[in-house]
């Protein structure tokens, strides 16, 4: 692979057999790191087929894809396999979560396609809407018959809704309560009638409203453009006959979605900060950027990663749906009230800058931090592993 | 490994049986996947011996850390294999990065504690700060003849200002121009003056003022908490005979630092938005939450992974040192002004939630969208990436 040198590099003869053997030497090591990579991949294909017939076998006997004890105990015998090898088992950890999540996915992807109640009639209320589009997907290829009812559609309603077990409504926040009372006069008495509203207090008094029969509100925390359900969280409002809701909660959960069970009014108030605020405070800073025309690219080369990250989650929302933003932080009066008492935070903790009060400025952040308590240093070692991530990725 | 099952499980002898055949074949692929795992272990131990061979061989010639062609080309293979074999290149990719950021960091650790000029006599003014703390950690492992000065020190100043070869200024913001001058007078003419200051013209006009030789503003994008260099960014604002200090640069290089090169007045114009309103923001956020008494623990149970994000991010600014971020929101008349310009942007927004417009919210969401152009896509595809690491990681 070294090349002879041409001669205009005016190198010493002893200098340049130096750099010759010591090219050749690494060169040499060069070869022997991509063997080794070589025979990784090769482990790493190996093992994906003996996933593969797991999977095959857990299909067969309807077994679960997680098995977290044994995850755990694979991870504690490579760590302690990395600290006698003399490798960091942090490191290790890191290679082998990377490994197994890929491993989960793989799985979850065969062998969650499946219906806990197959042939069941589903109606998806909005289905042509994005997360109607998606739930439809995911309904279909796990064996449900699922027919879709949206806008243009009301004057079937009546053969559409025939003989259905779940309806779905997929609609925005702003009509899910009146098409819920559109809807609920021709469900069958034993259908489930549950929503995928980002809002839950209204929609589920609607829905309760509406139909007698089994009731669910369902919120989950995911965009249309998840492409696996593994560990993404469904906030779970029950409404009405728990036992009958419980096959679609099933479902879900063998989709890989982690259930959370929340009051409606719990669930608003939380999301009223989670949601509204925030992307409210996201969408207000990406204005002010444009407001002044800040040079992004140039910016982004003086950031630190941390910062890097902060951008990113700022430049994220705008690459996402405006509607659906505007429905969120425009929902109920109870948001206004909360963005009005942010905006007097951020006044009263503006003019402790304009004091220049620095003294109190930093007792308030002593007051926070020991408020935050042990969140803060957890929050300081998540984001500092994903900045590694950040650094080595991009 | 099955243990045979009590009788009052009431299983059918043929269930049971099948139950039995099943975990058989089910432990006996685990044997095979643990096997597997073992030999991947193994192969990164045996990578890592390589790999500190590579490292003495660069030591021992000079040569540089980084090859970032050959880093490419190696992904590339690893690539193709992983395609043929039938696996995912972007996971046989990701694993590939974490390996070569470990090897890189663990080659950085070895060949970059070394001198570009070694003994060469370094004072560090504030160096029982945390940062100047950090610095002269660096520099003594680094064969540099280092001393402090730090406020009880004045007295000794002529001695320990006496044929030093750099004088680094490592002190907070408001003092950093009268430090400045108080050090100038003793410095010897040949003497590198630098600072590490996170504000640039007002330091480095006084440092100009202060000493007639080689003048140099650095701006570590890093903390005190960072245990490598690796890819860190420093702002480099020039002030006077850039030859004179190019071994500094030099050594932060070899280090691992990225330089980026910055006029004073650009460096702190962007400074205030990335660092100034980003963490006064950031504090009012956690001090809303604060106030409100938000219970942290329950709204992460029912957060999308981004919101966990945005919550850590605010989280580990209250797990720092309040006097630094005080000392950076106060620190100019012009960082004041532009957070009023910040408050009165909030509360144009605000009106319009008020006034119930979402058309004009829309409108002003597709200008901010258009204004980022692509960087918004690529900030959905970092952030994606990272909540994939968070989802698997916590």
């Amino acid at each position: 692979m070294t090349k002879p040198r041409p001669k205009a590099r005016s190198r010493s003869a002893a200098a340049s057999a130096q750099a010759f053997s010591h090219e050749v030497s690494l060169d040499h090591l060069r070869e022997q790191i991509d063997c080794i990579d070589q025979q990784l991949v090769n482990l790493l294909a190996q093992r994906r087929r003996v996933v593969e017939q797991v999977t095959a076998v857990k299909k067969q006997h309807d077994l679960p894809t997680f098995h977290p004890a044994r995850e755990e105990n694979l991870i504690s015998a490579r760590r302690a396999q990395a600290s006698q090898a003399g490798l960091d088992p942090d490191y290790v950890e890191d290679l082998f979560r990377t490994v197994m999540r890929h491993s989960r996915v793989g799985q979850l992807n065969t062998l969650s396609r499946r219906s806990v109640r197959p042939g069941a009639k589903v109606l998806i209320v909005g289905g042509l809407g994005r997360m109607g589009g998606f739930f439809t997907d995911w309904l279909r290829q796990s064996d449900y018959d699922v027919r879709v009812l949206d806008r243009d559609d009301w004057p079937q309603v009546r053969s559409l809704a025939a003989g259905i077990d779940l309806c779905l409504l997929a609609v925005p926040i702003d009509v899910s309560p009146s098409v819920a009372s559109q809807i609920g006069p021709h469900l069958p008495s034993a259908c489930v009638l549950a929503d995928i509203t980002s809002l839950k207090r209204k929609p589920l008094e609607a829905m309760l409203k509406a139909h007698a029969g089994p009731v669910v509100g369902l919120h989950p925390l995911f965009g249309p453009a998840t492409v696996t359900m593994d560990k993404q969280i469904v906030v779970v409002s029950p409404g009405r006959d728990p036992d009958r809701c419980q096959w679609l909660l099933d479902q879900l959960s063998l989709w890989g979605n982690v259930l959370v069970e929340t009051p409606p009014a719990e669930h608003d108030e939380i999301m009223g900060i989670v949601q509204a605020l925030r992307h409210f405070a996201t969408f207000v800073f990406g204005q002010f950027l444009q407001e002044r025309g800040v040079p992004i690219p140039r910016t982004l080369e003086l950031s630190s990663p941390i910062y890097r990250l902060e951008l990113a989650m700022v430049g994220r929302l705008f690459a996402q749906d405006p509607s659906l933003y505007a429905e969120i932080v425009f929902a109920t009066p109870e948001r206004l009230a909360l963005l009005k008492d942010y905006l007097q935070s951020v006044q009263r903790n503006l003019s402790l800058v304009e004091r220049g009060d620095k003294a109190e400025f930093i007792a308030r952040f002593h007051k926070i931090a020991d408020w935050f308590g042990p969140f803060s240093e957890q929050a300081m070692r998540e984001s500092t592993f994903l900045v590694e991530k950040l650094v080595h990725r991009f």
